[in-house]
């Protein structure tokens, strides 16, 4: 069994901070884990707002704490986003996601994250070669 | 996409309470979401303490709130559960979770749960044939 702490995970190179100051990540559980997902423990920062892509991977996205809200660019609806709520980009959607107080996320991959991945210009994480 | 929300969820049949009484889980994300994962609320009732062993899934569990412990039945050691705990099943660890507390999870199977399983006397999820 794997056992793992977010706040011992965080003084790690499981976090992962966005250089461009959006979001920060901890990757509790990794592809090298083996359970066929990754787990990270996501925080928006307040008032930020900004585009993703995954055009590689699939994600859920479970809502722990805050409020914001999620634009699906092909049909441009706004989703609120409370505790409680669950995405799932099941068709990859792009989307802008908005963080109107801090959010607290969990989120699933698959497949999963290596943690060497950094988004890129279009928003997606690439896959490893 | 797909957005759905815990408490309105909580109202249909993705909500499923354990008849033992030990538990309740709401699958907000199934087999049938195509996401290659389930992903489950569950809460676990305070003072209730129960043996599982999921021989035909993987799973993690996120501890969100609550205090409790976890047994592997294999070495019989004994893990701290609070918010902030990840741990991940990925022997099919036999176990025995003690909820001090009230436990609030978020759980990820692979496979993923088709919503139609019960815990059979061994304490594992069948899979469907």
């Amino acid at each position: 069994m794997i056992v793992r702490h977010l706040k011992e995970a965080q003084a790690t190179d499981r976090r992962v901070v966005d250089p461009k100051g959006n979001w920060e990540s901890t990757r509790l559980l990794l592809k090298d884990d083996g359970m066929g997902f990754s787990f990270h423990m996501t925080t928006i920062y307040a008032g930020k707002s900004f585009r993703m892509h995954y055009v590689n991977h699939l994600e859920s996205v479970y809502c722990v704490r805050g409020k914001g809200n999620i634009k699906t660019l092909d049909d441009n609806v706004v989703y609120e986003i409370a505790p409680g709520t669950v995405y799932a980009l099941d068709k990859h959607d792009e989307h802008i996601l908005t963080a109107e107080t801090e959010l607290e996320l969990a989120c699933v991959f698959n497949p999963p994250v290596t943690g060497r991945e950094v988004h890129n210009a279009d928003g997606a994480y690439e896959l490893e070669e």
